[in-house]
């Protein structure tokens, strides 16, 4: 006898499977095609594992990871924001939350709460865990930019300053990261990738 | 001063950006698009996530993550090969043993000789660990298939008795998985996408 509960973690399995299609303004590395959200999920996760040493606080590396395989799954229903966009919010906006709600609500009650939590607590960015997480998120497409002629600096009304700020989450997270994602910035405004 | 070692983090996770470029024959659901290596990986580990009570034996979740994460790293240099491939051995090539020395090889010494190991135990198939992450493994692509008429069912060679054979193994993992998995196989049958 197959249980409910399998079911439903199954119906939650083959949702997700749309996170594939939800793309991102960024590129890959050396390239012109868009990435997806499933595949940046994929890379922030091994980065987490390959980078944990460097969080300035120990985290608990399995909710870190679980928090970056999850963390854009509410774009499945709310679309990806772009991080520079001014007209909207990119976090914790109401349409992200009923979304959580919507998928994590497919699995069975405990696990829906668990994962909502662990998304909530990457949301609001004050546990370690959460911050490390954040560095991962604001230090790939940081490599993609820097090897794509500057990717999507080259969007109107970006520059130094707003990726400057945007980047310093990466700070919170791991003062050596930071260090070598400050010299990548810094190396794109010499190159002439990142307007000033 | 930025550390040699996370310089040689770095270099890692940029090489590991090509296995966004590695397609698999299996199509994402309801799809005529091909899934991608490091998508499929993505999924796998996030099902880890959401089925590990199902394991037969009490598993170390973190491993089970990592190795779903790194498992199909190495055909950045050896490429996907099709399960039901009859002139190509699926694992263990000495190919794909090369290609985890370079890729891995990438990374700090300690880092890269754990990782290596990982990637051995999890071909090899012989932990509670390898076990669960070879179910989840098999699980995807019969979720894919089934919603896809068939899907790589359809291909040359491939038959019940075949497929049957190749998703046993996730029994060794779950036994609760299996027997939804082995209905999906048999109801294949019933509805005419699967070759008896």
């Amino acid at each position: 006898m197959i249980s409910e509960k399998l079911l439903q973690q199954i119906d939650f399995i083959k949702e997700i499977d749309k996170l594939k299609y939800i793309l991102r303004k960024t590129k890959l590395l050396n390239s012109n095609r868009n990435e997806n959200d499933a595949e940046h999920s994929w890379h922030l996760a091994l980065m987490a594992v390959v980078l944990a040493e460097h969080s300035n606080e120990p985290v608990d590396l399995l909710k870190v990871i679980k928090m970056v395989l999850i963390h854009d799954i509410v774009e499945i229903d709310a679309g990806d924001t772009f991080i520079y966009d001014t007209q909207k919010n990119h976090s914790n906006t109401e349409e992200e939350r009923l979304a959580a709600n919507r998928i994590f609500g497919l699995l069975p009650p405990e696990q829906a709460t668990a994962l909502i939590a662990i998304w909530e607590e990457f949301e609001a960015g004050e546990t370690a865990e959460a911050r490390f997480a954040k560095a991962m998120d604001r230090l790939e497409p940081l490599l993609q930019n820097t090897s794509n002629n500057g990717g999507t600096w080259n969007e109107p009304g970006v520059n130094y300053q707003k990726v400057y700020n945007k980047k310093s989450v990466i700070k919170d997270g791991s003062e050596t990261i930071w260090e070598y994602a400050e010299q990548l910035i810094n190396e794109g405004v010499e190159k002439g990738i990142l307007r000033k």
